[in-house]
Order: structure tokens, then C-alpha cells, then sequence
């Protein structure tokens, strides 16, 4: 039976989406010959109706596949609203677009919406997927998150240089949300001499040290301080939240005010906020990869007629595990004992106080 | 005769400043078998009567010559200080350490100060441009600038994709402090819809009315604004600067909060603040070569004892007019009318009332 | 009991190599206190009973570990020579230089010389999987082979916009010896038409076919072509392997030439060897961690006085397996019916007769 | 008068080309509101009459213009054919499309042939320089030449690092023609030790003395040579010119036997030929600012009706000169006296026997 395929891509967007759009279509279209829509702004669009035809022929500039190297969606993307709302009118949607199933691509907020709406209705749902945060369960891979370590790896890089020439404390702030993963794993590649994320505590006291220590004991006069934007306040200051005066300013610059003071000034910082640059760019070989097993694989489990499953990356490859199991555990946040936070002990990283 | 050479670099770092210190050491060692030592710091270090031997196995790693791939200056650096409260000192330093000329890596702030050491005593002094700014006058190009450019052209890149995706205005604060080169340059070549800089007097009004147009006549959803750190407030402003609340917060969350007032929140904003990035990265080869070029010619002007130069490059090669004539019409600015400014309204782009 | 340990890079180098030994130096130093000496150029270095004394501020450059971020190897290595001829003072020379434990980063070749050297006499050895071929069973990770395949992704990204210019067909050769595995990540993450593999056999006649199919049916009038290194001879032409006249041309000049005879010179090709630029590059994020916590993981396997094992990433995390088992079952080929393969023919990619 | 403009691009691709496309567009549009037509494939489209609609929404992807990341040419190029011959026949598809004016981006090959055209009929044109040979002159820049200086500092760049690791002779040819810019100038920048370019004689004996030295007084065990494809043979091998048995393995392995002979083999060399990788990747800011400003300036060249003009950068502006001008001096060689041959001397690098 042709299939009527459609697929949105929700929450906020990451390098590596439109490998699985390609991926979905090209495996739909040569192996099944189903018919591929897209879905532009995740639900906003399916309660608009709105569709967007996707073929091989889709985007083309002289014939070139410009999907797997660009960034973002081609489908836009919302991450806010109150879609439960309206949720009877997008399952009537669905209905009345006469899909047969729905590929979605999102983070683990997007993902709860839709799938609670698949919940109260009628869905055959695909889930994938995608975070920089990588904070969804289940899985050792999340399209998108490849990249912005790459990323942020970049920035630390660039950072080193010119801290190392002025003899800086150069504060990174980095995404990830209530998760440190992100932080952790540019932190540790770019290496980095301090990582502050939101799962372990730290004292000022604790951090302060550890920049004297690496200035006297080992002549270094400059470092590298990644703080996650969800970094807990530290351990001295929990009743006292608001000591970061302006929310807009973030843990980075609390973080430079903070180091100020308990250096009396002497220690110079400057703040960095790497925003949504982490979002961008040129898809990483492995998101790419990983993007596209995961599309092709979605439609596979179309063919299958095995509904309500989220791709996931286990053991070297791509499996499906039912989305509830995945949720249920999501955010999969850092733990405070993981292998990384050893690591990082390890190679003389200050992460807190555990 | 064989001569002592010191070098130091002063100022914020740039990308390049290490090309310039092998081109020294390569010419100065191999064409002439001078000695060449390193000043730690600018003035600090010559205050300090600190020297760093400087000679072709310096930074050897596996016979790696690291210097031209790394960006900030194995010599250290600084940006503040009251250098000429100290001028007696470092004068009788600079004779206490023997040296018989003195090269100097800086931004305009940097030479104006050493240049006035070298007026008050008795110096011979080569000066070389580096600025990110690219504001020091009568030279085409400064060592760092073309690094700079492309590193905010690659982070607009970045932003532009994540923009597209969720229709959203994206506002990148870059360096410059007066002068809006950078802004300008990495604005016309990363396809901003907006730029604004120091030189040219804008309005909220004009500001929103582009985006405006963009969104309805051209059906962009989303827009790319480059603000120069140091871009003036609006012209409906003006009596009211601090209508940005926090310094810290910056040009680019003001532009925000206006394009906010003015959409009545309809348009979706997100601010980069790109900082020290921009002061860092490998160095691109036209900064590589200038520099090179700059570091070979400092040595000859040394030999044939020219002295109170600047190296600039002029028609397509480096030559040296007298510091004092470079620093007099330093900053240089961007004219209002110029080239680049009308190539950006041609391409559409709003840069102001002019 | 403090130990002196020692540790050897082995066979073609690759980027991430340095990260282990940073890895390796940081947590036995900080960690166990114990010494660490670098074994220069591999066996070699061994058998002339030279070290190279490693430290927290083995290759300080103002205080930046510039380790993390260099590609190659600073110990050096060779990738050639009748080591096992000289086993027995090889063996004598890890006792004279009273090493309590070695460590050995290798591709199977290398390790399976050092095995047996460690067979033949008394090494406590553990050994770290590294290998641009990806080709080291047991492990789903080997350092290197992310950063080949980002190199190769890039370098296919480039060929791609100048073959669209001139409707060209772009044969791309990358390496992999008698494995697959580069030619078939970067060609799928890159977007290839066709990717010959050693692994899998085709013909001329099914690769003139594809193509002409594409300009055809597809209306797509360019190609991106990847070739192994080892790729095979075509179907066809098994008998007649010698039909490439020079070995120095390789498999893409001999694909170049069977693509020209069989369209009558109508497709117009052009052959990128890209040699030892798939050897260097920084080493991307994955590969900086996965070094950094094989390189860790290695010092607590001596700790616990654990030999004889490999290093490998198994479902997530990194585990020791007896090297035996590892060498027993490398090179580790690509199954001509993996998921990856399905994935290339699910997107339309010719590979191959199966 | 509403003008109608066609614009082609000719001769072999590079990046930025698409730049000058863009600006032509928006200026010519946003300015003036012509009409613009691009000519497919150079003259050949012309010949067949064909032309694409070019305006601002021409190549939309969610309102992103990908034009200016994007290498390549939309418009398609061809570089071969006997265009004369047919020159009648291209001369009256100028007059049967209906164009005002011409605006042809070539190198000094395409150039000649489109002011051929030009001169036996009445055409009205203005020619734009785009070579990554840079061998046009009268103009400081050519569009294309600083992204591939940048792609092949790249490239030596990784090959450093594994050639120090394996203490190797790497030998990049790169591309030129019969020019040596490319060569020389991302040899300088690269921190190559040898440069061979057509314009310097050199011998075999200078560059293998000049390895020994390298070797035997600098204790460097590796070294980088850069040779351009069009680097004359040897002096002590002119009147042999075939001892590169194969053409099509090139000057790289040509030298790279001659380096294995005179060491008797002790010399371990590794050869990479870049090819068409340096005619790809994403522009630099400073082709995407020349193309943009040559774009613009040649749509006011039109406005004034200015004909038989190149666009050519001169003293840090875009200026007009006349074709035949350019053409006569064209190609323009690097001078082997000239600033930047000295400078290499000057870091001690072999350029030859002068």
C-alpha cells in the first residue's frame, strides 16, 4: 500500500535535521515510493494544515543536495506554545491530511507534547531524537549534539590563545540546559580547567583554590572556565540565588563577579557567552551519520507497522525503544559519579565538590 | 656590527602576532646573525628588565615550528597600566638591556604610548599594526583583522541557519570599540540584512521599518543584525544612553529591547555576544603574510637604521611612513560615504540614515 | 608501589594520539604519583633504549598544552621495519629501562607485533586502539577515525560545488587499506553517488549504469564518486587486475578511465588522491575523548595490574579485552549486508553488486 | 532606461563566483530595477540561447540566500571549446537575447576569448577577474585566490603534523598553471622549507643540500616542500624533460624520485596533490568582499556606460581599466626577484637557484 508519510521537526533546531528529512525521503521515495510531506513549524503547522511536498527534486540548485551540509530545518520549528490546547484540532489534522504516520524529530519537551497527543488520538508515531543538550534517555546518540561539542571545542580553542596571552581567566557559558553534558564533554576535549554543570555542586572557595593552585603550583597564569547557562548556584550561596542581579547576564558572568571577589580583583576574567552559535553550523561527519541512520531506520519501522517508538542508539547501533520508556527517563541528566566526571578528576579539572 | 633587536607586542591580542616574531627571528638570525630577545609583557616587561632569548629551535616541538599556526603572542601582553608615569624607567631599561632597536607589535593605543617613549628618550623604534579594529591609519591592513572578519563571517553563518529555522531576528554584538570595520566587513560578507556602527547615525524607526519590509515585501522571516560594540545610540535617543540599562549587557540587548518596543514583541530576537572569540583562531594566510611581510621588513628598516616608522601596506606592498603621521589621523573610522557603506545599501542592507 | 611506566605511539599516526598521552601523563601524575617516560618512534626507540621524560610540563608554550590540539605524535612513530628480528633486545631493553608496565597505541598491525613481542618475554603491556582504517575488532571506536572522516567529508563538501559548476564526475580516493570503512562513512555523510569498497564487488558496467541513470533519470548532471584505496577490481576485470598500468596512479585514476571508456569520453572526470591529509587535521571532539579516556582508563588498568588487554568502546563505555581477541578477529571488515550498506542503497548510493 | 543584463561565469570554477552573482543582482535590482539574465555554461549557453531568470527570491531555501557560502557557480561554467569558430553565431545570440550589456567573470583565459568576441562584434562588456592562479593583471586581487591560499595552508598544515610524526619529506603540489602565486604564497604562510615554482630555476642538488641542511644544522627531521604543477624541471635535467615518465603523476612525484635518488633512499617522501579540492570550500571574507564590490561596481560601470572594462582592485579600491590592458600583461608572473621571493629566502625556505 502507498503510504502517506508526514514529518515535522520541533523544539529548538541543531545541526543534522535535514540529513534525516533526506534520509526519510530518499529511503520512502527509491525503496517504498510513498509519498513524503513535510509538516513546516512541528504542530503549529499540522493545526494549520499546512504541508510542504518533499521529493528528490526538492531543493535543488543545479542539481546539488544542499540538505546534509546545512544547518537548521528546512521545515521551521517552533519550541513554545500551548499546543495541548489545541490538541483535538491537530489530531483532527492529522486526520484530515489522511497521514498515515507521523516521523517526529525533536528534543525531549517536543517529543512529551507529541507524543501525548498520540496519546489522546489516533497517531502511527516515529520519534527521533535531536538535542545539543543530550538529555534524552536511552540513547548514546542525539542528532545535533556532536556538533555543538565540536563547537564549542572550537571556541574553547580560540579562547585558550588569547587567555594564554593576557594571563585570563576566560569563563565559557555553554547550553545544555538542566544538563551538564554538553559543558562536560567540550570542557574535557577542549580542555579545559574548570567545569561548573548543573548536576554537581561546587563552593566558590573550592573553584578559587583551584585557580591559585594552578597559578602557584603550576605557573599556569591563565584558565579555561566552562559553567553550564543551568550550573547550580554554588554551595555557599544556595539561599541567595538572586546574587546574580540580572538574569540576562547568566551563570558565566556570576561566575567572573564571583571569581573577582574572592580574588580581590587580581585575577582578570572575561566572559563569554557562546549562544546560539552552539545551534549552528556545518553538521559534524557523525550527526550527519547518525541522522541518517536514524530517517532510514524511522521508515523501516513505518514498513513494519511498529508505531510509538523512538529511534535510540545502543551498542553501535540503531534500535527502537517504545517513546514512554525513553520519556519516563528523560532528561537523562550527568551523573555526579559518571566515568566523564572521573575523567575530569583525572586530569586535574575542578567539577565540584564530589 | 652585530645588533641586539628586542620585540614585544602590546595590546589586545590578535591572530598573526606570532608570524610577525618568526619573520624577525628568521631574517634578523639567518641575513644579519643578530641576537633577537623577546620583551614579556610590552612595557611591563621592559619595565621589569625582563628578556626572553629568542633564536630559530626556540619553540621546538618534534622540530615543529608552532609559531605560524598559533594565535596570540608567546611574548604575553597587556592593555592597561599608566605605561608613562614609568617612562624614566623603561627608558633606562631599554638602555640597560642593551638593545639596539626596539620592534613594537600594536594597536594605535599602543604605539601612541611607546611612540611617546620613544620621543621622550632615545629609541629606535620600528613599529607594526595589529588591530582586530583595523582603525590604525595610512595602512591597508593590520595584522589580525582578516582573522577577525572571518571568524564573525562564520559565526553569522552559523546564526543564519538556527534564524531561518525559527524565523528569528538574530543580533550579533562584534568588536570594534570605535571604529565599525569589523562590523561592516563581516556584515556585507556573512549577508547581514542590518548593520550598525559607530559612524553612522541611525533610528529605531528606520531600524524596524527594514524588518519590516524584509518580513512583507520580500517575505524574509527572519533577519540578520550585526551591531558594532561601540555603535551609537539611536537617533531618537540620543539625550538618553542609559536607556540600556546594564553596561554589561551591552549594544546588542539594547537592539533588542528597541526591536522588542517596536514589534510590540511580535518579532522573536536572540543576541550573540561574540567576545573573545573574535581575538582568537588560527591565523588566516592573509594575516600570515602580512605579518611575515611586516616582521621581514621591520628587520631591514633596522638595517638600514630607519627609524620611528610604521610598516603599513600601500598598493599592493608594505612600506613605512613616520609613526607620528600614521598615529595623528589614528582612529581611522569609517566614512560614512564610503565604498563599503554604499555597497551595503546596494545590497539592501540598513546601515543608518545616510 | 610508584611506577615507572612507559608508552609508544606505533604505525601511521593519526590525530587524537597526543590527547592520550596528555590523558596517560595527567592521572598517573595526579592521580598515582608515578613516573611516565616516552618511548621515541616506536620499537625503534624500545630497541635503542631511549626515553623521553614526560610531565605536566613536558611541552609548556606559555603555559598552553598545546597536546590536546596537535594532530601527529610527539614521541614520534615508524610504521615500518623486521622488528620481531630483534625481539630479544627489544625485550632486554624493557627491562634495562626498568619499565613496570607499557603502553602501546597502535593499528592492528603495530599491536599485533607488540602482542607478540609480550608473548615472547615478559611485558606488562596494555595497548589503545588507533587507526584511521577503523579496522580493529571489538572495539566500535578506534582514535583517528572520526577526525579521517570529518577530513574526507570536508574534502568531498568542496569537490562537490566545483563538480556541479562543470557537470563533472569527481572520483575521490581515500584510504582505508583492506577495509571499507572510510570510503563508506564519509561517503554517506558526504552525499557520494557511488562508493567502491574493497568489501564489495562491482562492475564497470553497473557503476556506467548508475551514472547514466542519474544524468538521466535524475536529471542530476554531476557525481561524486568515493574509491577506496583497496577497492577492488571490477567484476570484469578480475583476471586482468594489472589494467591500472602505474600502482602509483591507484584505483581512482583506473575508475577515472573505465568511467571515460565506458561513456566514450563523454563523462567528464577529474581524481582526488587525498593522501596524508586524512592523517592530520586537529583532532575532532569524539576523537579527543575517546583518547582521553582510553589514554585514563590504560593507567587504572595498571593500577590494577591488569594486562594483555586492549582498550575498546563497547555499548557506550570503555572496556579491556584480551588483545588476543581483538587481533584474532582484525582487521574487522565492512560486512557487505551491514546497516551502513543497506543505508547507501536506501539513499540511492551505488555500491556494489550485492 | 530599463536596462537588460545577462552575466556568465567562464573558465574553471572557484569559490566567490556566486558572490559577485549576488551583488550584481541586488544592486542592478534594488538600484536601477534592469533585468538580469544569467548565461548557462559561458559561451556555450550563449550560443544555444539560453538564459536564467536571476532575481532576488531566485534561489530561496526558507529565505535563506545560500549564494554567498556556497563555492562553485550556479550558473555552471565550461573551460574548453573552439568558441571562436563559432563567433558569428554567439554575436547574434547576444542581439537575439536582447541584452544591454555583459558582465563576463573569467580568468585571463576565458577573458581573452569573450574580448574576442567583443572586439568582432558590439558587445557591451565588463569583464570581472576571478583565478585562483592570480595571474591576472593590473589587479592586486582576483577572486577565488585567497580562499584557495587558505585551503592549501590547510592542507600543509595537516600534513606537518603527520610528517614531524614520521619524520617525512610531504611534497603538496599544488595548482597555478604556469603561474607560481598559489604555490608561493601558501607556501610562506604554510611555513613550507622548499617552494618550487615555474618562475625560479632550481636544481636538484640545491634542494637536497638544502633537506640535508635542514636535517644536519637545524635538526629537523621532517620538512614540507611545496611544488607547483607547473614548476619547471630541474636545470640539470632540461633537455629531459619526459624523466617524469607518466604525466599524469606530475611535478610532485617527479620530485619526489629525484629526492628518494639523491638520498639513495634514505629520504622518506610522501606525495599529495590537492587538485580540485582548492577550487571548493565555503569563500573567504575576503573573496566574498571583492566579488561583492567588483559585483556592484560592475553594474554601475553599465550605468555609466563604461564598456570594454575590468573590474581590478588597486590601491585598496575597485577600479576600471581596459580589458585589452589587463589582457596584454596577462598572465602575469610571480617576478622572481619580487618582495615575496625575498621573504622566503629570508626564512631561510629553498626557492631556487637565484
Amino acid at each position: 500500500m502507498k503510504k502517506r508519510i508526514g514529518i515535522l521537526t520541533s523544539g529548538g533546531d541543531c545541526p543534522g535535521l535535514n540529513c534525516v528529512i533526506r534520509a526519510v525521503v530518499s529511503h520512502a521515495t527509491l525503496t517504498f515510493n510513498w509519498e513524503i510531506v513535510g509538516i513546516p513549524y512541528a504542530t503549529q503547522g499540522l493545526l494549520e494544515r499546512q504541508t510542504i511536498p518533499l521529493n528528490l527534486h526538492g531543493w535543488d540548485l543545479r542539481g546539488i543536495d544542499p540538505l546534509i551540509n546545512m544547518g537548521g530545518t528546512i521545515l521551521g520549528s517552533i519550541n513554545k506554545g500551548d499546543t495541548l490546547a489545541s490538541a483535538k484540532e491537530i489530531l483532527a489534522s492529522y486526520e484530515a491530511l489522511g497521514l498515515d504516520a507521523l516521523i517526529a524529530v525533536g528534543g525531549d519537551g517536543s517529543l512529551k507534547i507529541i507524543h501525548e497527543l498520540s496519546n489522546l488520538g489516533n497517531w502511527n508515531l516515529v520519534a527521533i531524537p535531536k538535542t545539543i543538550d543530550n538529555d534524552v534517555a536511552l540513547t548514546e546518540r542525539s542528532i545535533g549534539f556532536d556538533t555543538a561539542v565540536n563547537t564549542v571545542v572550537d571556541a574553547i580553542n580560540r579562547l585558550t590563545f588569547t587567555a594564554a596571552s593576557h594571563d585570563r581567566v576566560m569563563i565559557v557559558e555553554v547550553m545544555g540546559r538542566t544538563a551538564g553534558h554538553l559543558a562536560l564533554h567540550s570542557g574535557i576535549a577542549g580542555g579545559a580547567d574548570v567545569i561548573l554543570i548543573p548536576e554537581v555542586p561546587y563552593t566558590i572557595k573550592g573553584l578559587c583554590n583551584h585557580l591559585s593552585q594552578l597559578r602557584d603550583q603550576w605557573r599556569r597564569k591563565f584558565a579555561i572556565v566552562v559553567v553550564a547557562e543551568g550550573a547550580t548556584p554554588c554551595l555557599e550561596d544556595l539561599d541567595n540565588v538572586a546574587s546574580c542581579s540580572s538574569a540576562k547576564c547568566g551563570r558565566g558572568q556570576y561566575i567572573a563577579d564571583q571569581i573577582a571577589s574572592c580574588s580581590s580583583n587580581l585575577i582578570d576574567t572575561r566572559v563569554s557567552v557562546l549562544g546560539h552559535i552552539q545551534r549552528g553550523g556545518i553538521p559534524s561527519a557523525l550527526d550527519r551519520l547518525t541522522a541518517t541512520v536514524f530517517g532510514k531506520t524511522a521508515v523501516d519501522l513505518i514498513a513494519q507497522e511498529k508505531y510509538d517508538q523512538m529511534l535510540a542508539w545502543q551498542n553501535g547501533q540503531a534500535v527502537a525503544v517504545p517513546i514512554q520508556d525513553a520519556l519516563d527517563k528523560s532528561p537523562s541528566l550527568v551523573e555526579p559519579n559518571s566515568d566523564l566526571v572521573q575523567i575530569a578528576h583525572s586530569l586535574g579539572i575542578y567539577v565540584g565538590e564530589n
